[in-house]
């Protein structure tokens, strides 16, 4: 079915460069290719797999580029059939046009991420492997590229797929008990079983715990920065900001556009999500300031409240105790008193103790000064340490469609427990199983179809 | 010199794609990659040239990254030197890191094209085809694309090169003339000089005359449109503009930016200069639009002034006249007459030869509908045919620096031909050949210093 068309597309970034990459894949990949391409004394059919050579790329008899040609023979190829890969002249134009022949010769573009579709479709890899490597291209800090490429190089799909095998044995002695059922006997174990459930079980559980820490790495951690206006929020948050910028600033072409407000530290992605000042009018706090900000604290994993020390605390507190009325107990609130430099040592015991018969059960209190720097080191180290540790250890969930897999199979795991326990006939309880199964079989792709491959690889990339 | 240094640069456009690569050219280029690349059965020292091998990029006994390596050998590689190219997902954050490693260990960031300066200083390339290389990646056109890669193959420098060499035996032997002064000897025969002289002035006029038409090729022929407001100007352009989007817009990420108001019509690219439109006060046009006007069709090569036929010639007449009072005889006039669709036959007729009474012998007539997209194939063909044909046939010089080399090269011969007619001492005469070989050794790079090749490379992209 796959094997019939043969799919093109350009592979390197889109726009301008110095060298663009049009990959090839499909039975007639080599022969799509092989009119177009002129070597020095060879044809493109005779170059053996793996091997890379210059050639020309010719349209209507005219060379349109000099190119590196490399040809990946089946079955030891990305795809699993065979793959052409041009290195061209990185101009639109030419990666246009090249395209175009490619197309024309009887290739056709490629879907997002058709490239790893038929890689997963010829065993090359399996389900959650082929979304690590859209997580691996979109992931931006090394937290949220460590989570991928692990997934990417097997993660907890192998302990997943062993004992669901496991299972399937097991349920497959059930169903043969039912050709027996008049004679009541137990192929399966149900001692052996329960154990086997309960593993499962606690695999399961682990990995959903994991989720809440996974996703955090994956997509970033969500800080709301609020405060009273002059308080110094921004220069805060430039402060913050200009750490990451020595990083990304090296490479040719980064724009600014995504990390106008993300941060990384020490690997892990924070999003700061920046609330209006709350106008210094103390006795009159506007509903509205309130609501807006108590809005984006909601979405916040974390809260940085910054309070100017030269302030009067009992202003401040007047001004911002809304803020800590907030219930959601896994919040972490940090006090971030700013402008340490220019107040006076006794004065600042005094309001660091005052602050923190105030606050302090709620939020952890860091003094700073924004302008100097001084404290901010430890306020990094406050915002990476507020991630916390996986729950789960090495394993980590961060793709909701296997978090809701692993929500299904926890369930029916806890039923088919359930129906051990309360000695329900088999054929009840299988069904429970088959549920675990399919729904850990999605999960690594051993159960699949159309509308979840096509949900999946619709957010790829194409030429991926 | 150069081969003392290792560079690296990512050398797919910038941003996050499926695949992006990194190269690395020099002679620690091997050896700053095989630390960080793991095999799963041998080193990148022992992999044989021009092969492609699946590798793991390791960063701190971390794998980073699932890459491709290929590894060139010196010195059939691009730069003459060893060269090894990492082909690895194009996160942005796995693209970073696996250059920081590189430079790391040894290698440093390339500057713009110092690849292709590499291949330049290592006799891989003369001067002109390293240029033709930028010019190749930044064509857009099949036209500005046909004369980069024409250059880049060799284009008119082989011929450079082979009258240069003659030139320089000739000079040669003069000099050798002034050794033996007392005894007035020619070695060089005057004769045979005189006619690879004018045989080389004549080439060297050749390619002078075809810098106009070169010139327009690679940046786009500049087009003014200019008419009165409601003339159907927008309309028109926007037709016009239609015609392109349909090519360009099949490659994901071309952006619109640059395309507003350029427009490929058979491979020519036109680069349409709008003017604002004159107000339709025929009795009282400000000056201030006339000299606006007159300033953009100025820049322009090729003017089309947009007529409504509905209008009354008359008052056409008055408001636009000044157009064509322009004393730029090289200047192409196009008349569109708009509108044609919504009038009738016969008054169609009569302001024809209106038109053709008062501006024909200025201006080519084409009456068209920016509606119904009628004649607008025709006006496409005068926009085309306007270019007119390279007077220099196959040759043709599209770069400034080719063309003041080629000046001074063509005063030089000058004066030596007159030299050689008057009679003038061979001592002389020889200065004026020795400029000749300067300027044109200059072209091919034979004369080079680094101020000429650092205002060559700045331009290109990093990477190549």
């Amino acid at each position: 079915m796959y094997s019939e068309d043969t799919i093109c597309a350009i592979s390197s970034p889109a726009g301008t460069g110095a060298i663009a990459l049009i990959r090839i894949s499909g039975s007639k990949a080599i022969a799509v290719c092989n009119e177009a391409v002129s070597f020095h004394e060879k044809q493109l059919a005779d170059i053996s797999s793996n091997t890379v050579h210059l050639g020309r790329f010719i349209i209507n008899n005219e060379p349109v580029d000099e190119v590196m040609i490399s040809v990946f023979r089946s079955p030891h190829t990305y795809t699993g059939e065979d793959l052409v890969e041009i290195s061209c002249h990185g101009s639109k134009y030419i990666q246009q046009k090249i395209l175009e022949t490619i197309i024309e010769k009887g290739a056709r573009l490629a879907k997002p991420g058709e490239f790893t579709q038929r890689a997963f479709l010829n065993g090359k890899m399996d389900l959650s492997q082929a979304e690590a490597v859209a997580d691996l291209i979109a992931s931006q800090s090394a937290g949220a590229h460590r989570l991928a490429i692990n997934q990417m190089r097997g993660g907890f799909s192998d302990e997943i797929r062993s004992l669901r095998d496991k299972l399937l044995h097991f349920v497959s002695l059930m169903e043969l008990e039912l050709d027996f059922s008049e004679e009541d006997v137990e192929f399966a174990n149900r001692k052996e079983l329960e154990i086997l459930i309960s593993s499962i079980r606690a695999l399961v559980e682990r990995l959903i715990s994991s989720f809440d820490y996974g996703n955090a790495m994956k997509h970033g951690i969500p800080v709301a920065i609020a405060g009273q206006t002059n308080s110094g929020k921004s220069t805060l948050l430039n402060l913050l900001l200009h750490e990451e910028k020595a990083i990304v600033s090296e490479i040719a072409g980064t724009t600014r556009d995504y990390i106008e407000d993300v941060i990384i530290l020490k690997g892990i992605q924070f999003r700061f999500i920046d609330t209006a000042g709350l106008r210094h009018t103390t006795d009159n706090i506007e509903s509205e300031g309130i609501r807006r900000t108590l809005k984006k604290i909601e979405q916040a994993r974390m809260v940085l409240v910054v309070i100017d020390l030269n302030e009067n605390p009992e202003e401040v507190e007047k001004g911002l105790s809304f803020i800590f009325d907030e219930k959601d107990k896994q919040k972490e609130f940090i006090i971030v008193l700013n402008k340490k430099d220019i107040i006076a040592e006794d004065i600042l015991k005094n309001r660091l103790k005052t602050y923190k018969n105030l606050w302090g059960k709620k939020a952890i209190l860091q003094p700073i000064s924004a302008k100097t720097g001084e404290g901010i080191d430890k306020l990094e180290d406050l915002l990476v340490s507020g991630l916390g540790n996986n729950p789960s250890g090495d394993l980590v969930v961060t793709n909701v469609r296997h978090l809701e897999a692993l929500n299904h199979s926890s369930a029916a795991l806890e039923r088919a427990q359930n129906g051990l326990k309360n000695g329900i006939p088999g054929d009840l309880i299988s069904q429970d199983i088959r549920e675990v199964l399919h729904y850990l079989g999605e999960i690594t792709g051993e159960i699949t179809n159309d509308e979840i491959l096509g949900n999946i690889f619709k957010n790829f990339c194409i030429g991926k």
